[in-house]
């Protein structure tokens, strides 16, 4: 038996709250959202599983039907009993949000006046539909909302929601679960506090005995290297501050890229948190019409020229994907800027 | 990018037939046949997946419904169209096999005279009424088997029909799929000669078409360092000759073994190939009535006093599961029958 598997666990839980205490290591963020859906249901006695729209949560034949994007479900039957619910989208969802800062002319908004986003609680109110015309009265077995959306191109609902959610969730005993490595816990900058299966109803031993039930391994997960590796990682985090530098450098690109919205019509939203970053490029700022996917290729490929290289993303491929390495630094964040402006301009 | 995973694909596909020359990486034998499934699924446009019982495809959800082993079923809806046929299982199958070398006095067996066993004619039968009572006409969508059932305690069906099953699926176009880890594939001392999507169905161009009507991707699978590691490990398998030293020491280990059942009436059964080996423990051989759980456990603990750590299976938890390192000796596999020789003696 090797210690590392203990190592790793220990400094791992040593970041969650206290209730969190127990690790089971899974080879892919598909196999823990396989294993979580099946904890959930198991324990619960329940079925439905409550997801957002514009969520990843996995490429299992099991999860295709939690991810609530088509362009990564095939035409087969996939797991079923999920209900993929509305997406609090501040840029194209129904309500806008984050006191509507992009609302479109049609918006009648007075959240300037409270202060107060009112776009939440319509969110809210959606959500609180789903749950009453979509699943049993006794609730979801489970809710499954990643913190930031990573392949929905950094769309953040969690800002607009996620305390009601959780409320939504507590009054009705199911498991929350965590999102997929998509969604990168550290990345954003700040520890993620919602694990699996969490929640008012996932209390370890009744989760260990409906485990009991059959029997469950993992060939791989949690080999000694793996963890020898997480556990260094963990580390590096933690010394080199890599989380702080995340909040730090995120914040100075999200700020050059909201600089460089502002004299660029085909930048329609900037949004993100730390190092999770999503510019998204339109035809038209009223409609809000994607860039073409011409122009788009082309801005793409400029932006590679200029030296820097970026992830494409979002339902409609119009979204460049920000997610560099936690340990860049604010003058690459600079340097991005100027190449995503320089991009635009030879894409125009 | 990095030149690790060609180098590890190149290596691990001069291994395979000329026709299999296309590697996708996972991360584990559960997420491998998730995939292939799906895979046999939209490319044949059919639905039904037979597999054997007795049989372990991974822990999945999905692979629940493949895996026909109530020990490893959770008392939820699994993945669906799995169809569990008859295992050709030559120590408890309902017509032995091999010879019938261990038969009930009951049977009436006219192998010997002819020499060739007629058990395997009347497995081949009932998977052909699967076929034809259990499937659309048109057949399944694949047929999945592990070589030698590596959690069903080393039970090789393979010797008895692989021909004939092949050339059962053969004659309707579906895919033909490969084990998970636990079966193995150098271990039993022979390459693995059918892989997914093989069989005559799976052509590579049509195959890359049908995936490509959605994204698929894998975050960690063919990730550099596993594919060095994994390059290194097939390097030291041909240098070392580990598969030819699974073939002698597994060998060895099967006469000794042998031996050890003609003086020992706890041994109902040993079997396996190479260095994948079970052995059987009952209370009464007439009856194969399993060893009870108490004396097993005896047994077990007494093999560790003996100096010899072994794994246990089989359906009853009654087999002993021999499955050591390529690497060990013959001298390893003596020491280990003497082991298990003593732990009897002790659990008697």
């Amino acid at each position: 038996m090797s210690p590392a598997p203990q190592a790793y666990a220990k400094k791992l839980t040593a970041k969650l709250p206290p209730e969190l205490s127990v690790c089971y290591f899974t080879n892919s963020g598909s196999e823990a959202n396989d294993l979580a859906v099946l904890m959930a249901r198991l324990y619960t006695r329940r079925w439905e599983v409550v997801t957002l729209r514009n969520g990843y949560h996995g490429a299992s034949p099991f999860l295709m039907g939690a991810t609530a994007l088509s362009t990564w479900r095939y035409a087969t039957p996939t797991g079923f009993g999920f209900v993929n619910a509305a997406h609090p989208d501040p840029y194209r969802g129904e309500w806008g949000g984050r006191l509507q800062r992009l609302r479109r002319p049609a918006w009648s908004c007075d959240c300037q006046q409270s202060g107060q986003c009112s776009a939440a609680s319509k969110y809210v109110a959606q959500l609180e539909d789903t749950l009453r015309f979509s699943c049993p009265k006794a609730g979801p077995a489970a809710f499954l909302a990643e913190s930031i959306q990573g392949v929905g191109a950094s769309s953040n609902s969690r800002a607009a929601t996620s305390a009601r959610r959780s409320r939504l969730c507590a009054r009705r005993p199911a498991a929350c679960a965590s999102p997929t490595s998509g969604a990168g816990h550290c990345h954003h900058g700040q520890e993620h506090r919602e694990r699996v299966p969490a929640g008012r109803g996932g209390h370890l031993a009744g989760v260990a005995r409906t485990l009991a039930e059959a029997l469950h391994f993992n060939t791989f997960g949690g080999n000694p290297l793996a963890c020898a590796v997480g556990t260094a990682v963990l580390d590096v985090i933690d010394e080199e501050k890599l989380q702080e530098n995340c909040q730090r450098v995120g914040q100075r690109l999200l700020s050059g890229l909201q600089r460089l919205r502002q004299s660029n019509q085909l930048i329609g939203d900037v949004r993100g948190k730390g190092l999770m970053v999503g510019v998204e490029l339109v035809a038209d700022r009223a409609s809000r019409a994607p860039l073409e996917a011409p122009r788009m290729a082309r801005l793409f490929e400029a932006t590679r020229e200029a030296g820097v290289l970026v992830g494409k993303g979002g339902f409609y491929g119009n979204v460049l994907r920000l997610q560099p390495p936690m340990c860049v630094t604010e003058a690459d964040a600079d340097a991005t800027v100027e190449a995503i402006g320089e991009a635009i301009k030879a894409a125009n």
